[in-house]
This record gives C-alpha cells, sequence and structure tokens, in this order.
C-alpha cells in the first residue's frame, strides 16, 4: 500500500487553493486595487527567505511589466545587513514582505528595522492570521487555505505567487491578465492529471543525479524554486540560472547523468530558440516545458511537459511548478527519502 | 617539474594589472570623474555574461552604496529577452555592458538593440582595443593588461571590478574610497605570498566534493564568481547564495563532504554572527575569509583567510578573490585536470 505524505498531497491540492486565492482577492477587491497603484512610494521591494525569496523574483518582474514602477527582489538578509545599499532616506518605499509562516526571523526584523529608519509603507502576504509580522505591516492579505502541514513549501509558493499576481493585475488594470489568472485551477488540474503519473515513470528510470533549472525574465524566480525543491526533498546537487547563462560557465559540468529542466516561455524569442541549438550540443538529459512543443524541442527532450493554456507568458508561469514539484518528490521517494521530513530543515526559520 | 598553466601565471599576476588598471584611471580622471556622476540617466544598468554578470552584481551593490542613485545588475540575456521588465520608454538609462573580448553576442546584441529602441547612453568596460562592444558604446575603459590567454576569467574579473570601482569612487567623491583601493595590488601581493602553498597544501587533504560560497551585499557577487571557478576549473557541483540563504533550504545538502566557503565582513553584522553558529550546526568543512580572525571564527574553520588590509568592507572586497581562485586551481590540477583547458568552454561566447 502506498504511503500518504503530506507534500504530495499539497502539491496535488495547488487548484483547490488557487481557487480560494481567486475568491479572496475578488470579494477584497476594492481593497487590493490600490494597494499598488496608490503614489505614496517611488519603489517597491519585495522581500523574503528561501523560497519566498524565489517567489518574490518572479513577482517582481510581474510587477515591473505591468505596473511600471521600479522593483526589486531581495532576500531579507540583504536589507537587514546592508540596508543602506537598497534605501535612501527621503525616498519613499513599498516593502512586500512574504512568509508563509509570517515568522521568519529575518523578514520580521528587516521590515521592524525599516520602517523605524526609513519612510515605507509595508503590504505583506502570509498563510497565517496571527503573526509578528502581520503586526509589523501596514496591510496584508492572508491565505489560511495555503498553509501546509509540510517543511518544504509548494501549495503556498504557488498559492501567494498568484495573490500578488492578482493585485497587480487588479492595480495595473489588466483585465485580461486577471481574467487570465482565474483560469488556472482549471487548467491545473488539467496538467496534474496529464502528467502525474507521467512523472513517476519518468524518474523510475532517470539514472540523474545531479539537476539544472533555467528559466527567464518571470520565470527565473520559478526555475530558482524548482531547483530548490529538489534539493530539499531529493538532497541532490541541483543548480538554477536565467536561462542563457548555463551557457556562460556552469555548462562545464554538463553531461549525460545531468538533468536540464528548462522553462521555455511561448512569445517568440530568437535567443532562446538558439538557445536549443547549444543545449542539444551538452549531451544532458532534457526535460523542457512549453506552451506547446515544436519538432526541434521534442527531438531533444527526454520528456517535454506541453501546457496547453492559450495563455500568455506572464499568465502561464504558475502553471510550471506542479510538475517540477512532482519531479522532485518522486525523485525523493526513488531515493527512499521522505520528502515530509527533509535532512536539516524545519518548517520556520528563527533564530 | 612542474607544468606552466596560464591560468595561474594571471592569478599570480594580478596585483601587477591591478597596479596597471589604477595608474590607467589616475591619468584619465578628468574623464571619468563624470561617467556616473552626470545628471542625464535615472539609472544604472550593469550587463554582462557569466564572469562579467557576477562582477556587475557586485559593481553595482557598491554603485547603490556610494553614489545612491538607483542601479541594477542584469545577465545580457534578460534585456534581450525581456527589455519591458527592465527598461521604460521615457526614463534614461546608463548602461554599463561588461565584456572580457568585447565580443560577447548577448552584450553585444542588448546593448545594439536597446540603444535603438530606448533613451541610453553607454560606458563599455572591456580588455582589447577594437571589439564590436566599443563600436557601440558611447564611451568606455580599456585594459590592455587584464587580457587574458586563458578561458577561465581571472586577472580580467578583478581588473575589471577595481577598475569600475575607481570610477564609482572618483564620481562619488569617496576620496578614502579610492585611496583605499590604490593600495589593493601591494596588499594582494601580500595575501598571494601568505596563502599560496598554504592553499596548495589544504586542497591535498581535502576530500570534498560539492563546494557552497557564501557572501552578502558587496560579496554575493564575489561568491558566485568563486563558485563559477571551481566548476570551470574543477568540474564539481558548486553552489553560491547570499550569505543567509543557506539556511533556508540549500543547506538540506550539507555534509561533512561539503566545504563552507564564507566570505565575512568586517564591519560588525550582527546577524552574519548569528549565522556562524548555524554553520557550526551542519557539521560541513568551512574556509572562512576575513579580515582579522576571532575565536569562533578559527574554532569553526578548517582554514582561515585573514585579509589584515585595515580596508573597508567595500575595499577589501577584491582581496577575497585570489585565494578562491588558487583554491580552484589546485583542486581542478589535483583532480587531473587542466585548468586552462576546462570543459566544453571557449574564451569568447559568440552565437
Amino acid at each position: 500500500m502506498q504511503q500518504n505524505f503530506h507534500t504530495l498531497d499539497e502539491i496535488l491540492s495547488q487548484p483547490d487553493a488557487w481557487e480560494d486565492v481567486i475568491q479572496r482577492v475578488e470579494k477584497d477587491r476594492n481593497r487590493l486595487n490600490d494597494v499598488f497603484r496608490n503614489e505614496e512610494y517611488e519603489e517597491v521591494l519585495f522581500l523574503g527567505c528561501g523560497s519566498s525569496y524565489y517567489l518574490c523574483l518572479s513577482a517582481s518582474r510581474v510587477f515591473a511589466n505591468f505596473i511600471g514602477r521600479k522593483s526589486t527582489a531581495l532576500p531579507s538578509s540583504e536589507l537587514l545587513l546592508y540596508p543602506d545599499i537598497y534605501l535612501k532616506r527621503g525616498k519613499s518605499y513599498l516593502i512586500v514582505p512574504v512568509s508563509r509562516s509570517g515568522e521568519t526571523s529575518e523578514t520580521v526584523n528587516a521590515l521592524s528595522y525599516v520602517r523605524e529608519s526609513y519612510r515605507i509603507k509595508s503590504f505583506a502576504i502570509s498563510c497565517y492570521e496571527e503573526s509578528s509580522l502581520l503586526k509589523e505591516s501596514d496591510a496584508c492579505l492572508i491565505l489560511p487555505r495555503a498553509s501546509e502541514k509540510s517543511v518544504v513549501m509548494t501549495k503556498s509558493f504557488t498559492s501567494m505567487l498568484l495573490a500578488l499576481e492578482l493585485a497587480i493585475a487588479l492595480s495595473a488594470e489588466a483585465n485580461d491578465y486577471y481574467r487570465e489568472l482565474q483560469t488556472l485551477p482549471k487548467l491545473g488540474e488539467n496538467i496534474i492529471k496529464r502528467y502525474k503519473s507521467f512523472l513517476e515513470d519518468f524518474v523510475k528510470d532517470l539514472g540523474c543525479e545531479q539537476f539544472v533549472y533555467l528559466g527567464s525574465g518571470p520565470y527565473y524566480g520559478l526555475a530558482c524554486e524548482a531547483m530548490l525543491k529538489m534539493k530539499e526533498m531529493a538532497n541532490l546537487p541541483c543548480e538554477a540560472y536565467h536561462t542563457l547563462e548555463y551557457i556562460h560557465g556552469p555548462k562545464s559540468t554538463a553531461n549525460d547523468k545531468t538533468l536540464v529542466c528548462l522553462l521555455y516561455s511561448a512569445d517568440e524569442r530568437k535567443w532562446e530558440e538558439r538557445f536549443l541549438e547549444e543545449l542539444a550540443s551538452l549531451g544532458t538529459r532534457n526535460l523542457i516545458e512549453c506552451e506547446v512543443s515544436m519538432d526541434r524541442i521534442r527531438k531533444l527532450s527526454d520528456l517535454v511537459v506541453e501546457i496547453k493554456s492559450e495563455l500568455s507568458d506572464f499568465a502561464r508561469g504558475i502553471l510550471y511548478m506542479p510538475p517540477l514539484q512532482l519531479l522532485a518528490f518522486y525523485k525523493a521517494v526513488k531515493r527512499n527519502l521522505n520528502p515530509d521530513r527533509p535532512k536539516n530543515l524545519s518548517q520556520v526559520v528563527t533564530y
């Protein structure tokens, strides 16, 4: 009989959690309309640790694309250690701290420190109603249905990212984008159904012990997060890069035991296409996620994950995550590791 | 008899190259005074690929600290693939492309594309007098003595970074910082003399096959570059993180075969100190670079590299590089690899 894992439950139940996020944002839209639109701040800083930092990387690209004002994603520790690099006295900032628990020490302390010393407003994203982070924040968006029993973040990652994307869409009055995001739960269910056993089988025959995740623009943060899932669950060496950066040095360790996971964009991007030729010459094994596959993608892939969403690059990103989370989960199980009990880690990092 | 390696020559001759950079900037200071000071641009974008991108990460932190205007470091490919995320029409930018050869396709093409479509000025850093990049640039700083025979960048990395730091110091009228940077060649020679054979011996007994490089603020880009050296020369799995990010997931793969290389700052930073306790609990082997060691650093280190420069954090960074380059070089030699001929790589990436 198959063992039950919280992590697997949480990966598979993501579409439900997304549906809850969508309804929650819709109900609250009058308030959320203004969060990113108001003219009080000159720059937005997305702040987090680990998975939440990677979420920030992706959200800040979405923000810059739709809102157009300056945005930066930072590990919370950077603001703690070097505030003067990132904040200037006299300028005004909107800080967006992201923390599943709302208790991550560096994030709570970074916010608490900068609100005393600089002109900032804050808008926090978290999964719990009561937390130290919320006490420090001016406003917040809480997603209780995205909370998790697992140490490793999966459902909470995609749900908190979706919440930010929806809020950005509202503030930018990007109605098409907002409607696209509302279709994600149905599409996500479909992808999980199509690829779950596929990925389980794929991992069974996969000898790879080194994993590389590549993505550009809004997908770079997602590639980092997928890398962290494999590292946390399956305890293997993994790396993530901006797609084309891989050929500037990191490819030196590529071999036939390397699985390259490429988060491919759909909008026509000449340079990303050229990268496929480069990849073909490396002799790695390849998993490519894309909207719809082309001949040249199929030819060089061991597995193609077709999203088939008909969504824009910026709306489709979240759908790339469940297959990569499942890949890490099944790889861990195959290595006789328990994904619910990752080595060295705890649910909340406080110290 | 010991074999001669270009890479080793270039690592060891860095202080000479730095001296040349210092004189070159000093002679040209009337022109360089204004490069970053002029009010024509609202934001600066540092642009590069691979090592040059990591250089940009470090330079952009130095810039933000001293000049105070907004600065961003980007892989050139990000600007090629997603220009609208990073550039807004109507705003004005200073682009600082960095390329050893001046021929890196993505960097040349990114600059050529954005100068047609956006309001930009550019100031290029390179090691060769004639190049496609210079033809596209409004102004430049060329460092012929920093050019290399090797594929792997060492001397060119530190020299181009030093050139940018000096130019930033001039524009910021940061005279103390400028004078500090002028002392680097002498200090660099001293560090190489003190640690060269130490590191050669250290590697002989080092069983580690996994390397982690950690740094914050201006040291994060340096940690990334040190990571890339080990990967390129010794062909081993390596990772780099903002120091405290390591405890948010990546530490899950830490074990007694992991060497953690920490680029420690000297200015008193409470959170970095707490990180030492965390590190002590992981059972990794540790190499710590610091200004002057303390008891707690010595206790948890297999090797301490003391810089002993009496310089500020922002001036001292470049001195952290030669020991880490030597570590990668000797590790490669010990693995019977030729650091002059890294796997899969070429000197210039064009396509």
